[in-house]
């Protein structure tokens, strides 16, 4: 598929190598797929590093662009600033599954875990994927997390995979995307930040793809489609840096994916719970007390905005190229989602 | 047993009738139970009205005092300012299985969840009870939930029972406990505000009851017994009223419930999970938009003090209950917590 | 000056009377503009309604995007949901200025704040006009206040007035814009929503108009004008509409003001304080409790994406009428900020 | 005056040095006080290092345990979590002249302020004793500040001076109080936690003194006394350590001053404006990034506990310190407020 040869480029900042989440140096991220008649679903994973997370947290925030959303973990995020767990995307009805999954996998690897030492906090966000799901039939359990876990790498695929399987994006296919920017600050230091978002907002009119509004044309073309009432869609951002940031600044940084959220033609519909999370992998923080803490010299606020910029400009380049990598698919009671470059094989022309 | 007569009364105001939340007309509590060696835990549930919950929602808020927590539901309910399921109390490592009961039970009475309305919202929250119980064991399912949602009743037992089965309080013997208080506004009108609570915080040392801090010679007591070396609890605090409130009054009563627990001794401690829930029962919005939405008269907020003083108070009596109603317990590994009437048989000489 | 004929229009929504926010009923808006060397700033005031703002309090809410600000009176909208006081926008250094100046007209019309009844809550926004203005001069005072108030009325001009008079936008020149639209529920009813700015944020390369990423082009042509070396800008966003909502879904609206202000090239920039404040004058609430409380029916909040929709679209169209308004101006030490028309005068065939 | 020798100890721990918030190293505290017939008010003013504290910020934190309140600068401190001036306290109608000064101190320190570097964060906070003082009168100005601002010691005295001059406090004298207390946390290491407050709040029936509830009994000696209607009170809780706490850690600090807040049977009224800011003096942060950042090791957060209840437990302290060194004071129209050991002069006995 050579199509996405052809994806607009967002903004002046460089991409990463690989313009994937994954260029900020030590994440990992893994798929478990479903794809069998009415169940179009699945389960991404991304592993901050490598080690053992609950022993070696990651600092983290995160901000509720709107809260239409069934994620487990926020509340003790906000108040830790740290992620303890791999970050976990499914569907809806699938959090609890995967919520006891991260328990049981991160017992066996801390197996203190609620007796000596306090319980583990699993982290997991959803999207709604019943349209293309039979998303009551709750299929997904300690397997599909294990395989995700266990198929974790440095590359990976974007598009109808994994948790994106059965999302739909401007009534188009969605699922997921990535990408990474390159910033310098201008105190010579340069760093990587990278999105990965789970993409299944939106509705079609107000699509907007690199400044241009094309939702009306693809309206046209979609015009045999039965379109969505109301959205019930949502959208999941994690956002990863390997610049040394505190939780407070990570929470900054999670609010501008907003703004490449908004740049696509979103503006958080009610029925739609769009949340983003950001984390740092410059340092991690020990569970226990006998381990030293790490002594940080964070970024200076002045010098942020290059990688306020690097947010925006990523997560706007993640879900595009979720919308290019997504391919038509036909799920539950033979509802189908057409991908962009299915209704746009001209797309390139018309941006 | 009639050791509960001997509780001592907080404050001014006078209880409801059976100074329990259920005094609030329409609740209704029930709890399933796990008394069996190593598995000393279970499910407490509330009902705000016995109508279909998803259909009428109820008007809610809450704070959280310290989110070393792991409930799941709260992202919505700060959103859109209701409740959509009833309110389920369990063990840390059991919310994914009470969320996946919780959506199971939503769809079996509206088949269109997740297919042409959007999806539910379980509203989980937990305490860790690892000392007592083998939470590693992850024993609760379906079966529970559905016991404790045929229980419900307006009337409840307090203590060692249903999610309190193991939890701890200032390391005696903890549990669910409750209490209701009425007021009389300035504008004339009359209403009742309830608490429950699942109560597995605090350190000996600080104990207060009644304004009298007995944690010193409570420790002396206890002193052959192995003092946690750290907080690991928590409080999870229900707050109901009849009152006309909205959600951000709601949010303004759920922070009061910190006054109470404050009175108790505690202080927030760092590893436990203190929130506080607060819903309204004077009216329900409607699921869908078909139907008209209420048109309410909201209490002023300069005649709300007395609500707030009734639910500082209701809190603190409740944790009180809590402990008075609480059974010696043994459990996993032997680990036994004492109940504070058989520690101090003699309590009432001690106030 | 037919300039404005040529503003592009942003969105598919239509346009109030006047495009304006006081579009929305009963509200009125006046400046008081200093002009005068290197005093190149003012007030403008924002009135919900023409009665007794104290005695009739209007339901609002907050979202601040970027808290890079000194604004005053946020803390009592965000617990107690309502404004009373006319709205002020002025410079940096004159909020203590004009939230005194509030407060003795509050007094003026309510005698007994502070005596009998409580004090009244002040609330003033400001950007930092210290480019073109000497801010350190503090010069704006009571009178201003009094003749922005005296100047309120149901039409206003834009651009280099009122606060707006020594605001920079994107480099360019800034100041107050205004828009509006309206829109029709599923539900039926029809309502307006109206947005009015006091921009002042944003650096040239990233200006984007109509979607169109004009900053390059804009920022060759300014080539011999000297950049500024980080934002230290800043835009407060106050949106009002007709339709009943209550102080938890006027936050909801708030937050869509970041969308429109996404849409134009801003990232909120640290230095930049991004705040958006929303109200409604569909229903008032009394200062005393002796009147009643009204019976409001609020919009179900799955009707409410028409007015997300229409406040993302009116706060983008706002800003882009604060630049095509703005006059080069020429203020302290003979700074200069041009107009986005004399840089661009041919601005229709660039779009 | 040797009553304050009879004042009831709060806790286990112990006291720093003078039991003031000025045993943190490096803190002081300046009054400037009007007693002048109507004229019963002041400013107070805290120090948190003796250098340009816009030079060299110190990381800070805030809650708002309601929000009835017309304080100034929180907005930018919860969004940099940092003070750069020092903290004012003074009457609801003066935090307007009170922000100019702290702007016009700040510029006459920095001349770069408002010209090549950014605008200053004024931060000040109000109680209003318009009970006892004229508060419409707004008499307040530069030079109050500049006397506090000169007063500045390591030691200062308590009760009905600087901004405590008119403050009433369940409905006997309040003003200023405050208290220290030491720990040596589990690893260690030794600090110091501090708390003044500002204490207005409060109706005398819920007095609680060292967990005694005081207030029936207070009531009946005040008998002929006019209460209040309802609660227009306030309390502004300032809170120092220096431990290493990041912005993150000192919000959680200032919760935890409602605990001590709480104990004293404050239940947070509606019409009470309580805010607990927390600053640490262990680092400070640059202005310029041409300076380094500092590489701190931030307290675990597992061992934060102590610092937690030393908070809650200075901040019970400082209350009752108000309450124990203000004297009856007789204001406005003879309005007259007496002091608790006017009341009780048998205080000890009662406890």
């Amino acid at each position: 598929m050579s199509a996405p040869d052809s994806i607009p480029f967002i903004g002046q900042l460089s991409a990463g190598r690989h313009n994937l989440i994954t260029d900020v140096p030590g994440l990992s991220v893994g798929h478990s797929t479903l794809n069998n008649r009415d169940h179009q679903t699945g389960v991404t994973l991304i592993k901050p590093h490598s080690g053992n997370l609950f022993c070696d947290k990651v600092p983290a925030a995160a901000t509720v662009l709107n809260g239409f959303g069934k994620s487990i973990g926020l509340v003790q995020v906000e108040e830790l600033g740290v992620l303890e767990t791999p970050i976990v995307l499914t569907n809806t009805f699938s959090v609890g599954a995967m919520a006891q999954a991260q328990i049981r996998q991160s017992i066996k690897e801390n197996p203190e875990i609620g007796r000596e030492w306090s319980t583990v906090n699993p982290l997991v966000f959803e999207c709604n994927d019943g349209y293309l799901n039979d998303i009551q039939a709750m299929v997904l359990g300690d397997e599909h997390y294990q395989q995700a876990l266990n198929n974790t790498q440095a590359q990976f695929i974007q598009g109808a995979v994994g948790a994106g399987r059965g999302m739909s994006c401007f009534e188009l296919k969605g699922g997921i995307g990535s990408a990474s920017r390159g910033v310098t600050l201008k105190s010579g230091e340069s760093y990587t930040v990278g999105a990965l978002v789970l993409s299944n907002f939106g509705r079609l009119p107000t699509l907007t793809i690199a400044g241009k509004h094309l939702g009306p044309l693809m309206q046209e073309r979609l015009a045999s489609q039965k379109p969505l009432t109301e959205e019930k869609g949502s959208i999941i951002i994690i956002v990863a840096t390997n610049a040394p940031l505190d939780s407070r600044q990570l929470k900054r940084l999670s609010l501008r994916a907003g703004v490449g959220l908004s740049r696509t033609g979103a503006f958080f519909g009610n029925g739609s719970g769009d949340i983003a999370l950001a984390f740092s992998t410059a340092y991690t923080l020990p569970q226990q007390t006998d381990r030293p803490m790490p002594a940080i010299s964070f970024i200076h606020d002045a010098l942020i905005d290059p990688l306020f910029q690097a947010t925006a400009d990523s997560v706007e380049q993640a879900i595009i190229n979720a919308l290019w990598h997504a391919e038509t698919t036909v799920g539950r009671d033979g509802h189908r989602r057409f991908s962009l470059l299915d209704i746009a094989p001209d797309i390139r022309n018309l941006l």
